[in-house]
């Protein structure tokens, strides 16, 4: 085998998860280990900081608080959303990364993010591939939307979902305490792939879930969907729905940009969220009380609840890429593939070529959605329940989390 | 000592908390066990279900499903917002509750409840001193607006205290992970006083929290709030703000509602909340990625981050609203006081009557805000800080909250 001696760069891009570190402090926990290579180096807001040279020697961190990043959310090396050009067009970009690479002896580069993260992957190991530069580049996926082509699920979505799951078990609770009826819309993240507005069905399976769950797999009628919630609240007195942010109309038309104008005392125009669209849609058909509440951010960075499988699966990816990489792989994202073990749920690593990936969405199947699109069969239920099993020994200090701290250390 | 046999009644009211049911279960689980209450009825939706005559007979639960009341959130007998009238203009509803007290026999009536609660629970007190029945009315505190007179803290501030500095910590780091900046603004519960929004703080301690919180203590002022963000967001390239949903103008009027219309394509009128009035106000102001976030119901039913001091605490108070109300004692509500022991926080109950608690409220001492009314200072850290501790072992199936399940069963 040809061992490739050098340096390796990780870096994080896209939004973040509450496991991207865990991913990251796979690549970097394996790479430090490693032998093959000499230094890791970790990128100041994904490729920006290969750009603008600010790198990190992760070396030079405390082990201890390296292991924090398991359980520290959000991207603890810095994100970004820059997308690389086509170096057919303009090769400027690649031209300075090949500069960083040679500067640092970088042989090795892990980028930890979503499709478009995949994307840069593809290019810059296509572009030093074209200029003879020996360097093995590898994806590490990550995604709470769960979109990811050629991977049966993405690191990040089980510990979101159990975020979601979670939180419906419990606003269901309280928003039945009255015996006034309540109509209550949860706004959940996904723009065009229902994966997370989907998880919680799983809080129906276990009797306090949504009543109903609109996906942008299908397409959303405002007309049928204020039938839906009557016909719910005229049985229940009750009606938790979830929606996806991405719910489109037929045309299209995401029903979050429906033409809103708003001004407050001060003059200023006003853009609500889709939930607060959504319920007032509701309250102005049914005169009940209506609630929209938005999920938001909370959504992606609640560590606190993240799936125990999800952080060691998230783990495993990062490493599977370093071991692969040195192994002589290259251009390759690590992807899951799922099996069964003594009769349980198992997942093991797989590869899937960078090119496949790139730019691809992966949407739940239509026939894991109910007919009418207000929810989700079993089969989606068999799919997520696995992932989110499993309480992470979360550090905490005096009964808050306590996340990494890492000093940050730049390279010359 | 004048031992007084005979069945009670616990009712729970206003809005639900995380660890009202623990308060429940005290009250509950002592009372079966007290070998004085001979029976032990739950009232469903408070002072309604007395109204109705729909009790529960909490002697036929399972004792096991009773015990997860500790780790259930939201009020499990249901809730209530009914404000009795005053019995000298209309005794109807008094009548009306004596003639069920007399029906069950009911000798102890334990109430579950804020502000509002106590009022109700002081008014009954007086109508059957003064119809002569024999009866001992007690008040179990629970707000998360921990506003209430006579008491070191309330039962359910501190979880929802917890809940928010964690998510806090949590968004912070969301927040802080692109090179380009973003204000984000948070809204916390809390019409009148500040101790929610102040929990925030303690997020700060701990590197990750709110540059600057807004509570109701003080006036808000807009300009100046604007110049604060534009500080902070100057110096740090980063903005996190806490407000309070009860924030005002110096005449009185709450920020929230700003005069505001809006329609949707449907042309329904709508209405943001305070986040986003506040988020617009600074998009205007400052062309800077901006992002409201409204903690919403999730802050008061987030069980899974209840605080273990807290739960213990409620459950304790349960516990000896029966054991003084066996005792001899009358028209009290159980209270904290806060002390010392093995120089430790340590918490105990006394007694407040419920005369003096009835619709009064209780705020944050100005002298614990900051002088330009942007944050609190060490005296509320070493305040709260102490409540949110220990982790409970939180009963979960298939990863996912385990809730108390009750039968219901109607008393005839």
């Amino acid at each position: 085998m040809n061992v490739l001696k050098g340096a390796c760069i990780i870096g994080q891009s896209g939004g973040p998860t509450s496991v991207i570190n865990a991913s990251a402090y796979g690549v970097i926990d394996t790479a430090l280990k490693s032998g093959v290579i000499t230094r890791v180096l970790g990128a100041e807001h994904g490729i920006k900081g290969v750009l603008n040279d600010r790198l990190f020697d992760m070396g030079q961190e405390d082990p201890e608080e390296l292991r924090l990043l398991k359980y520290t959310p959000s991207s603890a090396l810095g994100s970004c959303r820059y997308k690389l050009a086509d170096p057919a067009v303009d090769d400027t970009d690649f031209k300075r990364i090949l500069e960083i690479f040679k500067k640092y002896d970088v042989r090795y580069f892990f980028y930890n993010g979503g499709n478009d993260s995949m994307d840069t992957c593809n290019k810059i190991n296509q572009y030093m591939q074209s200029v003879g530069y020996e360097c093995r580049v590898m994806g590490v996926p990550k995604t709470i939307d769960n979109d990811l082509y050629g991977t049966d699920h993405c690191p990040g979505y089980a510990s979101a979902a159990k975020y979601i799951a979670t939180s419906f078990m419990e606003v269901y609770l309280d928003s039945h305490v009255y015996d006034t009826g309540m109509v209550v819309i949860m706004e959940i993240m996904g723009r065009h792939a229902g994966w997370l507005a989907a998880a919680s069905a799983l809080a129906s399976e276990y009797g306090a879930g949504p009543d109903l769950i609109y996906l942008p797999e299908t397409d959303f009628d405002m007309p049928k969907f204020i039938n839906d919630v009557k016909g719910v609240y005229a049985k229940k007195g009750n009606c938790l729905v979830a929606v996806s942010e991405g719910i489109h109309y037929a045309d299209g038309g995401f029903v979050s940009e429906a033409k809103v104008e708003k001004t407050d005392g001060f003059g200023h125009a006003q853009m609500g969220g889709l939930a607060s669209i959504l319920a007032e849609v509701i309250k102005e058909e049914m005169d009940v009380k209506v609630r929209g509440i938005e999920l938001n951010l909370l959504q992606r960075c609640g560590a606190h609840l993240a799936s125990e499988t999800d952080i060691e699966e998230s783990f495993m990816a990062g490493k599977a890429a370093v071991e692969n990489a040195i192994a002589g792989i290259n251009g390759r994202m690590i992807a899951f593939e799922r099996g069964i073990q003594n009769g349980r749920y198992a997942c093991k690593t797989k590869l899937v070529p960078l090119m496949e990936v790139a730019n691809v969405e992966k949407k739940i199947p239509r026939s894991w959605i109910n007919e009418d699109g207000t929810g989700v069969n079993h089969q989606f239920i068999e799919y997520a329940l696995p992932l989110i099993q499993g309480e992470p020994d979360l550090p905490k200090q005096d009964s808050l989390p306590r996340f990494a701290k890492l000093k940050k250390v730049l390279s010359k």
